[in-house]
């Protein structure tokens, strides 16, 4: 397809981004070439806007960012065959290598090699995007794009929650972003007996009690281990999900953990973190998994039958949309934490 | 049985332990009464003994001391049905509520409310010691008495290794003390591909050696990460079982482990540790384990069966014997640090 | 306690029972004595009841039976300290060993020496049951007795359906009795996709429904391997919980497995059922487990939990309710299989 | 490359098979042509050649068959960039969709659209094989030919030993052909305590000892049953690997194993077994797994290390080497049972 199109661009190496014309990209005979019809703005993407250090230090303006969409197949490379024109579909965000020892033993979401759509290479927030085939999902017609499109962060909530047995449980989720949210209904719908939701943010705190936190505590009003004691009658939880990257909300995570029990580390804590190792892990017995990305494609065929079966309902958390070309009210938004998933319309 | 006995009593808030002749105890109809045949010291005898910080916290002079040992039955308590006299036994050393959430769920080893023989009663550096039947384990009548002794610590050793896959898989052992030689044993046994052991003492390096390490990195002398980076081809180990407790060592863990590996750790750093969780946890999707104790008896039926098959031979790390009385003896050499189990005859 | 209460007393190597006036049992240092206030029957019961082939070959009149029940502890041995007086409990109804090499592994509910009471030993189906203490399982103060009666067999839900991954699965449950219909409860709760429930009878495909099933399927109208194989499309189930015992059934359930599924099986067939092996278990690579009792005590708690957070709702299932007395009416109801759950009242 | 090659042909629908001089395979871009070293001969291939009754309703003459095979690639498709000509290689023998549920959950070896090469394609009995360069493994430089190419099905072996725990386990072996020997060595390699090898044929019970069998039993002279009995004091073996095919030596399997054991099934019984569900399965909570294929490619991984460490070695079981224009010779021997595994040279 000859032509241009909209693109956000991460112009330069500081602050900000720009709305660009530029060439609709070619497709190689295993990729396709994707209209998209909605897009999400991510953690990972504010970080890009705002220049912060890890940006600083990972990506390399101009490119195009943006990562969670869902949109058309509009064209196909020769080899395709797995893809039609006219597909509904959405995409994992990780391109793998296929041959590392992790790859070949089928972990490709802890590939050695792996690069990120819209941070190693071109993204969605774009009229079009290309991708290998291999990479694209393909959605039921009668998914809301907007739920399509965040199909790949409610991955992470997934792969975070279901990483270990949840049913009857009572699951601590720990920094009520959007991906905590999702993490609330995913823990709801997978059977935990509770679910407590924490963070220092109330407007994020009623999303995840509408999601399904069955209690939720503002750790700047609350001192979060008297109330997991008491109401756990000493127990403490049975499940942490981490998604603060908060090294005090960490500790209190192993603190409030009962013996033998799971923390699963989704955030991203932007320093090293002290860790009482003896007490807090080694005494009592638990288990602390690093989560990255989604199981290819496990996580994806559990995200889309959570969704088919409306056991999770992710309508709630999406708050607010705009055109793309209004894409900087959707970062300011974002920096300022009053909402759930924002939705860019390109 | 009436009568006295020699016992090694911590007789003070402070340096030391003293030899006493101590009534022998009585015991309950539940318990039984075993003439202690062998003891063997371990670590955390080491720490009473030289009053650590941890020590001061923890116990209450005068007491018995000293947890890991075999014996013969001599006394059976009126309710006592899986015992009888003459039998050849070692012990258990937690003992456990029965009634907290883990208990009940057969995880006794990280029950809430675990007392430690030797620590929080009365211990097994005497010529007699009573225990609840239900703690004691029957040893084979050809298992020499010193071997039936360092089961316990074995049971660290096998707990720590197992908790995870092994066969072809490359395990480092960071940390030889006498559970690093034997996990290294454990690990040969259990079908591991490459066994490295690491620490920065030649003498305990080359016991690692001959309990099966098919490498030693003298982390004094080499750069471990860049050894086990030359040695994996980049692709870093599979395991880690870390029993150094050393902050650089545990770090140095978390960075030489594969993608998606295992990190369990048994050993008790004094203070917190500083981690990247970031880069060493999360993005490597690794998983890190709290280890403590042994399964019970699941860990005793491993340990039995590994010691009577000769998948494992314990003897070339019992250095060195001294009757009861020379406990001095015993104890200096292993704040030098140039043996490996060191046993008490009373 | 002296005196004499009301039992019903399998009195006979022959059809029936009968109610007499017997002692009330005295109980040993480590039981209690429970006076019971509800008390439902179970299959097994049926089998004593109509003396079949199995219970000619396993019990031995005169004895109580019934095992399954809720009460309140009236009477404490010396050495009880696990409960007090007015407790209200139930009980789990295997009486283990504790010494062979499963107990030794903590596998209780797959003891090789098990006893089963109202089996082996006098039962619940009396004013007053004496059991060990340790079988004995406390309720909170608000649950229905008829409820904390029947979650023995709830337990035998929860152990088959939980024995692996339910979330986002497709979930089949062959032969809706009433544990059948827990069954659904329970992988309703804990987030199956689908829960399809089989059977020839109406009746209880109707509570199969009420109690979670997403689809019912009469397998005595429809063929079960095109109708699954139509909402499948194709791929079959993810789990199958075989509780029918039907030769027919347990076939079909092997085939309507998808690859790499998970077949549960709790019941028992009378006589041994042809397998095609090959195509059905080996080229599928599928795990076909066999499910007794109920893990002592993760089960119960697991039980607890989704009773107390009504997760699982089990009121529609008890359908009658009869004084000790009536017995023989609740037995001709449950003979018909025109119930759920049939509940005595001492 | 243009030209001809010898190969042999399952020429009729009848016993036997022809050397033949066909073409030499063309080769898409993303495939490879692989000069063959060595090529194995397999049950499968005698079944083809002997034309049984599962031949005839699987394949289709004439075509070349064989599937275990070594060899050098000698031809690259325009986009292969995973090998280099001159690499020494074997491959993976099952070719799969990439796209049904159980693929796109990374669980090829279940593929639901397997076509398996020699069986569904062209095979290895041929001095050249074209393969999707996906399919091919890579060997070390220093590998024995034969023992690359007998890779394959020990593939088979490992998969079903390693299907659950090993390391101080009783692992029981039915039926010892070359695979069945080679899981002999895997498990005792693995940490078996002791390694029980079953069969009616002496050769091949000597042929397991040699590869690590603790112990024989042949079930023609001896009722395994009581000798399992004895050897494991009445508790049973905790892991049984069947591949007999055999209705009875199944039946004993199931009856040997422990309560709560494992019974993998690698074999493939001609007709549908009569299975005591109740007794054998139900009551004793043991788990039977289908073991079909390798896992793709933890399990090549796993031999790959199991070879190069000399944990497991194979060349006592290559027993017999002949030219490929001998191929009657070798399938003589097979028919016999009378050979470990006869190797092909092209």
């Amino acid at each position: 397809m000859n032509g241009k199109m909209q693109a956000i661009i991460k112009h330069q190496y500081g602050y900000g981004a720009e709305l660009q014309m530029i060439d609709i990209p070619n497709y190689a005979e295993d990729e396709v070439l994707i209209q998209v019809t909605a897009a999400s703005i991510c953690g990972t993407d504010v970080h890009i806007y705002t220049w912060d250090e890890w940006s600083q230090n990972r990506v390399h303006p101009p490119f195009v960012f943006g990562h969670e969409f869902s949109g058309e197949v509009v064209g196909l490379g020769a080899k395709v065959t797995s893809l039609k024109k006219g597909d509904f579909v959405s995409a994992e965000t990780h391109l793998v290598c296929g041959s590392c020892q992790q790859c070949l033993a089928g972990l490709y979401h802890i590939c050695r090699n792996t690069k990120i759509i819209g941070v190693d290479t071109h993204g969605c927030f774009a009229e079009y995007i290309v991708l290998p085939a291999k990479n694209v999902w393909r959605n039921p017609k009668d998914m809301p794009v907007e739920v399509a499109s965040i199909q790949e962060p409610m991955g992470n909530a997934v792969h975070t929650v279901l990483s270990g047995e949840v049913v009857g449980k009572i699951v601590a989720i720990i920094g009520c972003g959007p991906i905590g949210m999702m993490a609330a209904g995913v823990a709801k719908a997978a059977g935990a007996a509770e679910v407590i939701a924490l963070d220092i943010n109330e407007y994020r705190l009623n999303l995840a009690k509408r999601m399904g936190a069955t209690r939720t505590i503002n750790s700047a009003k609350e001192n979060p281990l008297q109330v997991i004691d008491r109401v756990t009658s000493g127990n403490g939880v049975d499940v942490v999900c981490e998604m603060s990257g908060n090294p005090a909300a960490i500790n209190q995570g192993l603190k409030m953990v009962t013996n033998g029990g799971r923390v699963s580390i989704l955030s991203l804590p932007t320093r090293p973190v002290e860790i009482n190792i003896t007490d807090d892990i080694v005494f009592k017995g638990i288990t602390v998994q690093g989560i990255t990305g989604r199981r290819m494609f496990q996580t994806w065929q559990q995200v889309s039958s959570l969704l088919a079966t409306r056991q999770v309902d992710v309508l709630p958390i999406i708050t607010h949309s705009f055109p793309l070309e209004e894409f900087e009210k959707g970062f300011d938004l974002m920096i300022e934490g009053k909402c759930g998933k924002v939705i860019l319309h390109p």
